[in-house]
């Protein structure tokens, strides 16, 4: 593989390995030093045309653990804003030596397009509703580890519950976790669910409180309050009473049932309980488990002929 | 030791040893290559809620010498501005694998508030009026080598002179010189004295031109241009005539006497003399021996287990 | 030497070895690990008033590569907008422990007045209409490499089109250009050349299409779109009639001939062929050069008594 675009390139053998690459990156963090130099002099661009502090440091993070330099731009501060086209920014800081771009674009579709106008590694971090595969493969890792599923998601049952209309997280996530054999249902209002939802491998409920006792995973999506100004969401009151997760609908989930969220969280309207009391909360090990699988990422794509093993510190 | 948050927290002991630490880090930092690979692997987090660039580099400069890794994190960049919560904020930096946070926020306690959210060290880099420690560390470690006084303070008369009452400086100054046997007057129009300031183990002065002759270190503080606004300063002029200093005043300070500045400065304000043409002023001493008195207070916290000597470049 | 503000400091013979220095980098940077550890320990300061990330990270690149550490200030983040004076920003900066800064300020002189604050060499990178030496350099460099001229530009003919006047670009490429031996022609509407331009080593043409089939050089420069509103120029699409790179012009440019631009380009107004198509641009041949020349730079002027052969990485 050259670029990580859409979970829909990948194969459910792909997924598993890259799942397994990530315990190696796991255990490289743990150790007192958890640095290895295994993509030494690689130079690795986060390019973002979005916002977004916690997708960048987590990739940053990662490239740096496995001893790449890195560079951010943001749109603000770069030639984009005089003027120059987005295929003439590529061209030129590609011309300074990139081996790979780490990309978030507001369109759909850009990562892909970047893709021809480069000789570097293009990672999409988000681009649009689309996607945004690195968020569905660490969902999947940390899925994985916490139900100890190493093998498959065969008879698994996960909701997807909020906007999945315009949420980038639902369509990586849904691909990935029914391509590992997941059963999934999307809870949502009929205002927020897709188009064509008919043609997703899912089931699709206005109820949540009925899934909640047969869960192994709630995944909570963030609701994006700009939805009220479109008219599409009643009132973040009325969300948070049919959708959010309530201490009541906590205490009907399942003793083994994992409460997980992309990040950020809004406090008192998707997640209304604390999520630091609910003991199935892994809300933090998907931040954690973030780091790793980017850093797995990384080097799948870029780390060819380098040896994961070397210890000596870069 | 694990988080350095005030002064007060501090024995004269413990400040003794910050500062003996400190002449290792500037022996290291008169090398050619001035680094160790001391906290290599440890990853060091600023969180700036307020801009300083200044205390912000000498952080991350000083983190760097010591072999650790730096991240930066500014509100307006953050999650913070989609509405997260500081304490969601702080636990998810967090589980990305984090040593300790530095903190710069405009509220006092923000700090001590911050560590009941991560196992991280948390360093206060500047709390509303509160605190700034790293800065009297530095302040006394500069006076400490200017005047020669490994052991004590004791018997040095010290002038702070400014806006004591909102300054966070001050507050800092002031328990670590009387800690470390200084006397102390504070020099200020009523209006910025702080409330309880006969609580305060000082003299109190409004008269400079009296104090100036038997003074071992006068130390300025910035003048925020916003009290004019508050109506708590008559004029910048006024002020600038009897608490300024002036080259007539420079001239009537002893020969050895210190002027000290914590920067940035306002030249025509606080500052009327060249501070280039006073042979007593420390003030770029001071930011020099700011990197190194944080090296001391990262190696304390960060290095244990870790050995200083070790001279291999990270 | 010790800084390097300008072209005009430069001898002949100084840019013949910088350009040499170049190949060594050049050949740094074709390696797997495209670092070396010479500049190790030194600390190179981007201090940029004006916006460039295009510079910018050409230099932060080259500096990495050389193994020294980098670290970034821009006048918005700065104490500058506390209202600390330059000198004071400079002076306290470099008691941090800076080794360079490379500066790119409006106002033409700035970096020549900044090596009075500081021991620290300084590199100009750009400062207002006056000289960018780097990209000079750079030029000469992509000239030499792409027509295989490395004893001298003699007899070379170079055409700089656009907007002389007010271009640094401009100021520093015929200094550069002339004093290695080439015959350079500007070309530009009349209120876009110089005051004084009769006093400059060229011919002045404002007929672009007489000259093209005997180039062996089309620099173009880039039009500031605020221009118009000075009412310098008629219209961008009068600009783009007379001076633009129509596929019709190129088409007249003899086989071997160089189609140049310093970047970032406006398609439709000097550049109206796709660069893409032109066999004859370098353009991104060029931004691949700059990191190479200002490695070549940052080790000419800090490198002194390290051994560029050592290859262990840092």
């Amino acid at each position: 593989m050259k670029h990580l675009l859409s979970i829909e390139d990948l194969t459910a053998e792909q997924i598993h390995h890259l799942l397994e690459l990530t315990d190696h990156m796991v255990e490289i963090n743990s150790r007192p030093i958890p640095k290895v130099p295994a993509l030494r002099g690689k130079n690795v661009v986060s390019l973002f045309f979005e916002d977004s502090t916690r997708t960048r440091t987590s990739f940053d993070t990662a490239a740096k653990r496995l001893g790449a330099d890195t560079m951010n731009f943001t749109v603000s501060s770069s030639s984009v804003s005089k003027g120059e086209s987005l295929r003439d920014t590529i061209e030129t800081i590609s011309a300074m030596g990139v081996d790979a771009f780490v990309v978030r674009h507001k369109s759909s579709g850009a990562p892909q397009m970047i893709t021809r106008w480069t000789d570097a590694s293009i990672i999409n971090a988000g681009d649009g509703w689309h996607q945004h595969p690195t968020q569905a493969l660490l969902d999947c890792y940390t899925i994985r580890t916490s139900l100890n599923r190493c093998d498959s998601f065969e008879g698994l049952r996960i909701a997807v519950v909020g906007d999945i209309k315009h949420s980038r997280v639902a369509r990586s996530d849904v691909q990935a976790f029914t391509a590992l054999g997941a059963h999934v249902t999307l809870v949502a209002p009929p205002t927020l669910l897709p188009p064509a939802v008919e043609t997703w491998p899912v089931d699709v409920s206005h109820d949540l409180d009925a899934l909640l006792p047969d869960l192994d995973v709630l995944y909570l999506l963030r609701v994006q309050r700009e939805r009220m100004d479109d008219a599409l969401l009643p009132s973040l009151h009325e969300y948070s009473m049919l959708y959010g997760l309530t201490p009541a609908r906590a205490e009907r989930l399942a003793p083994h049932a994992l409460v997980m969220h992309p990040g950020p969280m809004n406090r008192g309207v998707e997640m209304v309980a604390d999520p630091g009391e609910l003991p199935g909360s892994v809300i933090l090990n998907q931040v954690t488990n973030g780091v790793a699988v980017r850093m797995a990422v990384l080097f799948w794509l870029l780390g060819s002929g380098s040896d994961l093993n070397r210890t000596e510190i870069s």
